[in-house]
């Protein structure tokens, strides 16, 4: 059996989640927060990151996200996610490293440092510039996606994808940290209403980390 | 005949640069300044990041380096540069993420930023801390790839793949900016002198950026 070494609130670590329960693929969960930066975790992922992939009974690991869903594509054929043409392939990578890395940078980083890390882990006061930073950035990147939603069935075309999985592990968390006003954005609140409502999405939503409590709306299907 | 919208200092760009170069794909080079954030270039890539790639014949146009990476890896058989077991491929795709992401973060990026984007572009003075943090980082990461060339051939196995390319593009802009101390680091420079003198890298290694001139050792295969 795999081993899932990820945070709850990691979107790379939620993605996987999502990734392997829509394709079938059995795991269990450890959790390791990346905050505490634990010694033993470091030999398993040099740069210390969630996540990283173990098996019980095969010589391997594991890590980065985009690495490892590649390899549950390339392995396991239900639900292909990484599917279509060459193009068709480089558009749903193009949007996999948007929300990896631009929605990421812009809106869950931040929010995840101001009202997490500093909170949780450093008793800091969060700084309000910041927060407001990262909520006017998730107004734009919602704005893309529901002009993506107005034009295409699913993010990357006619087809769900890694690129739905990949927005919608990242909006989770910044949703669970009240960085998301949905108002203005009936596109995109649809299309991750459709997400919310699947099974493979329902233990991220049943989620809680201490000292964090998402907002009433968060692990409401029909919000 | 693909255009690759580029800048000379852009490990990501440099990456697209060598792997093009070494599959045997004719481009030209179309220089686009990132910190000069050009309007018309949002509408090529909406994040406004080089690299992207267009086409003068077909409408296609092409962002993010993985993505593009692999898209030639799928599209053009000469020199398989993700290749083998699935995992390998997802250890090939492990250490492309680490340069892309940890070096670039921890290396390329305040270099960029001090050496470059302060002095050439706001006139203003570098930060003596964040860049002998940097260096410092660099020599880490410089421990880690003398690592993998003491236990392997090239960095992800027995067959050069993008994990070099894209380590030695990261490595050689850190070069130019004066940011890596080859000292104590025999086994990563003798992996790093092979790559200087691929017809690949002739080109990168002979491009200049006003404003700021490399180490007299950058451009020489030699040293």
């Amino acid at each position: 059996m795999w081993r899932l070494h990820h945070f709850a609130l990691c979107p790379f670590s939620r993605k996987l989640r999502l990734l392997m329960s829509e394709k079938g693929v059995p795991f269990t969960l450890e959790e390791e927060n990346p905050f505490a930066m634990r010694e033993e975790f470091f030999l398993i992922n040099p740069t210390g990151r969630t996540p990283a992939l173990t098996h019980e009974d095969k010589d391997i690991t594991l890590a980065d996200s985009r690495a490892i869903a590649e390899y549950f594509d390339e392995t396991v054929e239900k639900n292909p996610m990484i599917n279509g043409t060459a193009a068709g392939r480089a558009e749903i990578r193009r949007l996999v490293a948007l929300f990896d890395e631009n929605f990421w940078g812009d809106v869950t980083a931040p929010l995840l440092s101001e009202r997490y890390a500093k909170r949780v882990v450093a008793r800091a006061a969060p700084d309000s510039r910041a927060l407001r930073d990262a909520m006017r950035l998730a107004d734009q990147h919602l704005d893309y996606i529901d002009y993506l939603v107005d034009h295409r069935r699913w993010l990357a075309g006619a087809t769900m994808s890694l690129a739905d999985l990949t927005a919608a592990a990242q909006i989770s968390v910044a949703d669970y940290l009240g960085g998301i006003d949905w108002r203005g954005h009936e596109s995109a609140r649809g299309w991750y209403s459709v997400f919310k409502s699947r099974p493979s999405f329902q233990p991220l939503l049943a989620d809680r980390v201490d000292g964090v409590a998402p907002p009433r709306h968060y692990s409401d299907v029909n919000a």
